[in-house]
């Protein structure tokens, strides 16, 4: 069965807490938009598109409340800065210049419904992009979890599994907050999909070693120029992949593409609490006070991405949105 | 004061027990080879100066129990496979062909005093590649805890801040067992030196926003062409720093260079437990059952490297050993 995090239920919201993954499956309800603020920025959910649909349903319960629906959107564009879906999603949901309860929450489903459809079209055109048998590189989680279903970079990985089942998938365990690990590698076990955890240092020795055939990549925002922000370590990632000769590829919904900026220097990196390199689990492993630098995104430039996958197809350099 | 993590104190080796650092600082006592080579294989002790000087007290510790040589040897040598200077140690030891306790013990003090000063020449030397005010960014824990005092990356390190205290350093966590974040912040802090804990996947986000003028990094053998085995995550960095015009430096003793291996081919890597990736402080991160790839060493070619600081001074390419 296919994995969500996030449903439309009963009037409210209903989230899977992915901070307790892969240990507690829990799910949160909630009926006012603030909560839903809330939970965006403490990662209760996470993923470029997940927090995009999450805005709109925090739009919709907004308007049922009768709450100020600029105050609400103001709040929730609020919660997160890199990931552009968020930004994209509260769009749509004031274009429609209402603030009727039900048109919002039937332009929040359509939105959630859309990714889902977009989701399943990047699969599709990206599947016909991986080898026989091929090694595929990948961090962070980009899957059910971080979209409205099947994912962005992890849904590639889905739908060539279907057609393929002799892949194998390496993924980075993505430090500090570990969603490759925690999150990916649920996914992954769900859906019997062979693979090997790594610790994000070790993807170039894979690489050095012929055991990668291309890699693959979410993204949160992506410039004009196709330059592309995604989780820390990515760029590191597509370096290597140059060094070695080994295709890499950004797989997006078109909402992740910010037209309204040229390249990468202008998309604002999150700066997160040094807490999430310095504690596991609540224990301190660093020296108290260690000081740290926990930026959550990286960019990686145009001139190292092979092909941008969306749901209209793919993109190749040089890339003009 | 200096620090020191290993000691020959009453007639028996006292080992500071890195495992616990830095919450709590434990000494332990070994007074038979069998204990300081199971030591070596739980990482009490690591780096890879430190384990050569450490094996070599233990001969002494089996030469004064009259135990069988060769068999404490050959022990010893089991115990970690990649560190070259751990071979190096004990065949110094064996090439005194006697089993003369008080002989044996006083080579092994020659080889612990020998690295101390290898370390102080590496620091002198490689401290004139540092520019006034440098960024540095490095890897695991190539200091006093790693060898018999000051060390060879941070001894650098520490020899740089001793002409000019303007310096940042920038220190990896080092995935998986965060030699960086737990014992390389602790040294840092002990000597007031300004630094940074950074994840591994962050270096390259540092590179581009061109806050490192140049990566020193330690190495736990290099083959006579200059191909370095150091921590997973050595060889990204090596790679992330020839594609931003950064110079990258690798500082070891000379009993690190191993001449009998033509290219770093021929280094064998240590595979390592997968619940090094999997559990952190004895806590479960990863699904139960997820797989793993756990090497804890890379090889960085020689390509990559701009020069080798040793105690004799800087090798240049192309390097033959």
């Amino acid at each position: 069965m296919a994995i969500r995090a996030l449903e439309w239920r009963n009037g409210a919201l209903h989230l899977l807490d992915q901070r307790f993954l892969p240990n507690r499956e829990e799910w949160v309800v909630f009926h006012d938009w603030a909560g839903v603020a809330e939970a965006i920025r403490d990662m209760v959910v996470r993923g470029a598109p997940a927090i995009g649909v999450t805005a709109a349903y925090g739009m919709a319960l907004a308007a049922r409340a009768g709450d100020d629906l600029m105050v609400a959107s103001a709040g929730l564009r609020a919660s997160r800065p890199t990931a552009v879906n968020l930004f994209w999603a509260l769009d749509r949901i004031e274009a429609l210049r209402t603030t009727d309860a039900s048109a919002i929450l039937a332009e929040a489903v359509s939105i959630d419904d859309e990714d889902l459809q977009m989701n399943l079209a990047i699969g599709k055109f990206g599947a016909e992009l991986v080898p026989l048998g091929a090694g595929i590189l990948t961090i962070c989680n980009t899957g059910s979890l971080a979209t409205s279903g099947h994912g962005t970079a992890l849904g590639i990985i889905r739908s060539a599994f279907a057609k393929d089942p002799s892949i194998t998938v390496f993924s980075c365990e993505t430090r500090p907050r570990q969603q490759g690990l925690r999150l990916t590698a649920w996914e992954l076990m769900k859906d019997n999909i062979p693979f090997k955890s790594i610790a994000d240092s070790a993807a170039a020795s894979l690489m050095a070693l012929g055991k990668i055939d291309l890699v693959v990549v979410g993204a949160d925002r992506i410039a004009c120029n196709g330059d592309s922000a995604n989780k820390i370590g990515t760029y590191a990632l597509a370096i290597a992949a140059k060094y070695h000769g080994i295709p890499f590829y950004v797989a997006a919904p078109s909402s992740t593409i910010d037209i309204e900026i040229a390249d990468g220097r202008q998309i604002p990196i999150e700066e997160r609490d040094g807490a999430e390199i310095t504690m596991i689990e609540g224990v301190q492993v660093a020296p108290a006070g260690c000081p740290t630098w926990n930026p959550g995104f990286d960019v990686t430039p145009n001139e190292l991405i092979t092909a941008i996958v969306t749901e209209q197809g793919l993109f190749n350099p040089p890339f003009g949105f």
